[in-house]
């Protein structure tokens, strides 16, 4: 962690920012590793970081980070008068700030510390590896449990309860569309009861230590209709196509294209809405992004995920998505399921 | 909901404003009776509201809310130009409308929304007393299935499965505090284990339908020491009182004052450190606040929570908490688990 530190103080020093103030609590945890709602690390070329929060996390910050400084958070302070500051923190804080400081210039600091945040520690990777398999793990669990009958609710319930079970709970809500539902690519589990018969979409990220996993399949029924077929297909293609193409230097522009230029190929460019991928770690979106708009080059130890899908409105949907690792020579995949 | 956008209208026009923007999704669900994690509802004294979204969501709002006129996020529009927003937003949004509409004077109208959402509607408080009672259901279910031997994490763990089984999940994460370390209020389940002759402070509230449950409770020992046993005490009759005491009317701060001072004559008062309580709804914390500031006036149809504590550092903490409703004489406990 200690290391990130040291990249941004060397950022400002060379942006000519006197300090940096890091509120938002996943950039936080980032930079320090502590887990806490309300903080402010101050960090400050030349300085010591200043881990402001309030009295009742200051056990904690001390048995977490034994070596670092801690102040209260009602008497943030920090030197200079050009400061990085986070354009995510909500408009009412940046107003407190403006009035506690005034003649202070905020400047934008925060794709820095997203784009420190996009290349994992060892550490991460470790803890990224193991929910992604643990996520494989409860999607096995699940299919021996799920059955006809069940409704969307239902199906989703059954996959919260061993995220729980197994792991720290859902990274997000789960996600189960049955049959033309996963033709809406943002659908929330209802009462539509699964025939049996018919597709059903999956979209689940488990939580373990922090970190977040994040994986869709698909049951494909033995007897789909050949535009589920060949839609399916396409998916597949397009999915394997951008893990085979991946490669480390590649903006995450050029990995959207190779899945987006098979899609459009097989005729379906219109119906592949969204973005291939984005990375995933303590946050389940986060840099680097792999969509049209994306320049953020894609480095060795990033992780992002390749999600091609075709969703034709009112009939059918197919989202496929992989979790993988950048590599020195191109990727590996960290979810094991089949598809 | 449509009343509560007919008292903002009317707020709007009061204040001289042409229009109102709503963001915050909580603030939307409210208003609209509508999830959406990506909307603007717009409010225009004199015009019909707006719901503006993105492609995913539309044909739900449609199924939601037929009569509701919706439009592309993309192109949001209002009339005039002086306008009510909610500095909750992130400043990044608040840049982003300020570059988009030069000229437009943004005034903060959310401090009205909170009020508004502070007094529930009939169906809201039904669906809060149902989720108090499935909250009271929960704990009586986990105190069958806590043993002397286990964590606090796994505690909350199985507090948070019966959540996730009979609810829609946690509302909050569970706080679970063996002995001392109901000290720190903020404790966060660890790997203590209970001797099961250590007091437990058990903070939780199960989700569903939309809305927050929240109670605390404490599992005491046979043979608690005498302090434990006056500082329960205290924090019993604190509650108790201040339950009594309610009378719509009353503000914040005097409800709070009934349970402080009763602490504080007992000899405890730099001990509790916190608020008396808060309002729960669509989230866990809202409006009305009871706390030494809170000057909001308790209306019938407010819930709030009344939860006096005391924290003994490195010894001991107790903390009961119960949801109450405000009711036109005093007020009604929505909690039932034996305290």
């Amino acid at each position: 962690m200690t290391e990130r530190i040291a990249k941004l103080e060397a950022y400002l020093k060379a942006e000519k920012l006197s300090a940096g103030l890091v509120f938002d609590e996943f950039n936080v945890r980032a930079l320090t590793g502590i887990e806490c709602d309300n903080a402010c690390l101050v960090v400050a070329p030349g300085q010591k970081p200043v881990f402001f929060t309030d009295f009742r996390y200051v056990p904690m910050v001390h048995r977490v980070a034994p070596g670092l400084k801690v102040k209260d958070i009602k008497n943030i302070r920090f030197p200079g008068k050009k400061v990085g500051y986070e354009p995510s923190m909500s408009h009412a804080r940046f107003l407190g700030l403006q009035k506690k400081f005034p003649g202070v210039e905020f400047v934008d600091f925060e794709p820095k510390i997203k784009e420190l945040r996009a290349v994992k520690t060892a550490e991460e990777i470790e803890k990224i590896r193991k929910v992604e398999a643990l996520n494989d793990e409860i999607w096995a669990a699940a299919q021996q449990k799920l059955r006809p009958g069940m409704t969307e609710r239902e199906m989703a319930r059954i996959i919260q309860l061993l995220m729980v079970e197994r792991g720290d709970g859902e990274a997000f809500a789960t996600i189960v569309c049955v049959g033309k539902n996963a033709a809406e690519c943002h659908h929330v589990p209802d009462d539509t009861k699964w025939n049996g018969k018919e597709p059903v979409l999956v979209d689940m990220g488990v939580k373990l230590d922090g970190v977040c996993a994040d994986m869709t399949r698909n049951l494909v029924p033995a007897r789909a209709g050949a535009t589920y077929r060949k839609v399916y297909k396409t998916v597949l293609e397009a999915n394997m196509k951008a893990i085979a193409g991946l490669r480390p230097g590649m903006t995450g522009k050029a990995l959207d294209k190779i899945a987006r230029d098979h899609i459009k190929a097989a005729g379906f460019g219109k119906c592949f809405g969204h973005s291939l991928g984005h990375g995933v770690g303590y946050q389940v979106h986060e840099a680097p992004n792999a969509s049209s708009k994306s320049t953020m080059k894609l480095e060795p130890g990033m992780l992002v995920t390749i999600e091609p899908g075709i969703y034709l409105e009112g009939n059918l949907g197919v989202r496929i998505e992989d979790l993988v690792l950048v590599t020195e020579t191109g990727c590996e995949v960290l979810s094991h399921s089949a598809k």
